[in-house]
């Protein structure tokens, strides 16, 4: 196992997604100094996007003007099930991956220590400690994107589970006999509130004749369509949309409802590229559904926010685990 | 505060319920060697309530040709919200108590410490400590019967949350359009498959005209009617009622899928006295379901099992209780 450079006083965070690798350069206090981004490739294997990854490092590096003599680790956030002890990624649908010894094989890379966790877990890490100070002893962060993915931190640390799933609350059945969701299930969060889910939704009432603004902006196939877009079109009055959006934030509150009776954390934070695009559409209902099916008296003062991060949650949260993981 | 007497041998536990108290004399080795019950009279107020658990668990005592002396302490299990610190119970619906001091009130009635939790953890701790040996790192027991409650053990040690109701799994929405549920909301995992949820389902059902071998045991009003004589309905070839059990336990399932979703426990415990009553009807549905309905990947290895302690798990659980206290 590499060691790592007491005098170094850097650190990297990498979040690793099916599409693209991103990669920052913090200092020990946190500050960004310096980010690169490559496309993942998967396809080519895990031996090809392992190094793919260690070049994105690289990039990040020289691009701050340092060296990697200077970086004391690199924590690293990858999607699926993942086992932070052995360091290995035990299975990632969107990257093909079973049983990648990732750790290991940038360690050898790069000759510096690295530390993985689950990419919502390492997320959650870095607004824990970048935007709550660290402060929360039990906090949820939920992400909604492309998928619905989350992370715990119980008594002040990562929570992860007898399998290493803990926080997979994207696959949480809030409709038993709802619409399909992609696990094989029916009615999951991610199946009502998810990007997917929003577009889906809209594409099929388009394909029924319903009108809305984004085919004037789009075009009729709606290709290319974003969450921003969602957005502009509620902006321009559509009531399709907002009525869409709407309805998927309501499901988020039912579904954060059932964390706080569950879980009961003291703050839930809301993050990943859906909320960030529509924070304004969303969040007060999500808030004002939640708290309407708490259980009463459960979600008194109990905290329900977005988080400012953004796409750098996932570099944030990387720093964060390398910064503790090699105090 | 009331101090423990090292060299007493034995531990008493109480379960505090709506209706009745039970109070039951443990071994440290956690045998059970006495036992008292007494109505709770919960509409005579909180102080004559306190009077009662203090006389339950003197006759308790007496029964096993016991003293108080011999004590070490009393562990307790209440309904509603509870702060296990200050040993306040801060809510508890169906004993109409709000900010209840009973830790201090009956340590003054006793002169013995008393440690209080909710009664749903304190269930947990028992199942926890006595059917499993205190091994799981994490599990989660939960307890179907009059409604639908849950305990948490996160690390070892019961877990609780902010505003100290976590595991209040009864109020999970399973279904967002769903029956109207006691806590005003709709759908809960309470509102299908408690036993609450199920007599109301039958009722409702013979109300407009379901032929049930039920009311042949019971009448047409189904006065009296007790979990139990759901079981021999199904063992007599009742279709009806075989298929309500089956629904109820179907969505258990699924509430428990979303337990290993979130959660990722070692071990769920299914408890209470309706799955106690019907165990051989229900247990194999809730399993199958659950792990049909769990995020592919997640539940391998987790166990779910029907917890065998019946009506003793509150006094049993009370006793661990005061015996981790008092260690």
């Amino acid at each position: 196992m590499a060691e790592a450079n007491g005098k170094a006083d850097h650190l990297i965070g990498v979040d690793l997604g099916g599409t693209k690798i991103l990669a920052g350069v913090f200092t020990t206090s946190l500050k960004c100094v310096g980010r690169s981004k490559m496309s993942t490739k998967a396809d080519r294997g895990s031996e090809a996007v392992v190094e793919r990854i260690a070049r994105c490092v690289q990039d990040a590096v020289d691009e701050c003007d340092l060296s990697l003599k200077q970086i004391r680790g690199i924590g690293i956030g990858s999607p699926g099930a993942v086992d932070s002890d052995s360091g290995k990624v035990l299975f990632a649908g969107n990257l093909g991956w079973k049983d990648v010894s990732l750790k290991k094989e940038l360690e050898k890379e790069l000759d510096l220590p690295v530390f993985l966790h689950n990419d919502c877990n390492v997320c959650t890490l870095g607004v824990h400690e970048v935007e709550l100070e660290g402060k929360p002893k039990n906090m949820i962060g939920v992400f909604l994107g492309t998928g619905i993915g989350g992370g715990l931190i119980i008594d002040g640390k990562l929570y992860s589970g007898f399998n290493r799933t803990a926080g997979e609350v994207g696959h949480m059945v809030l409709e038993a006999n709802g619409p399909k969701c992609t696990c094989g299930g029916r009615g999951c969060w991610e199946a009502f509130s998810s990007r997917t889910a929003l577009f889906r939704q809209i594409q099929d009432a388009v394909h029924d004749g319903q009108k809305t603004v984004l085919t004037e902006m789009l075009g009729e196939d709606l290709k290319d369509l974003r969450s921003g877009d969602l957005r502009k079109a509620i902006k321009q009055g559509d009531k399709f949309v907002e009525h869409i959006v709407e309805e998927a934030a309501k499901y988020s509150g039912i579904a954060i409802a059932n964390l706080i009776n569950i879980i009961n954390p003291e703050v839930i934070v809301i993050g990943g590229g859906l909320m960030d695009a529509l924070e304004s559409e969303m969040l007060s209902v999500v808030v004002k559904t939640a708290r309407e099916h708490a259980f009463p008296g459960t979600d008194k003062g109990i905290k329900i926010v977005a988080s400012q991060l953004g796409d750098d949650a996932g570099i944030t949260g990387g720093a964060v685990l390398a910064r503790r993981e090699t105090k």
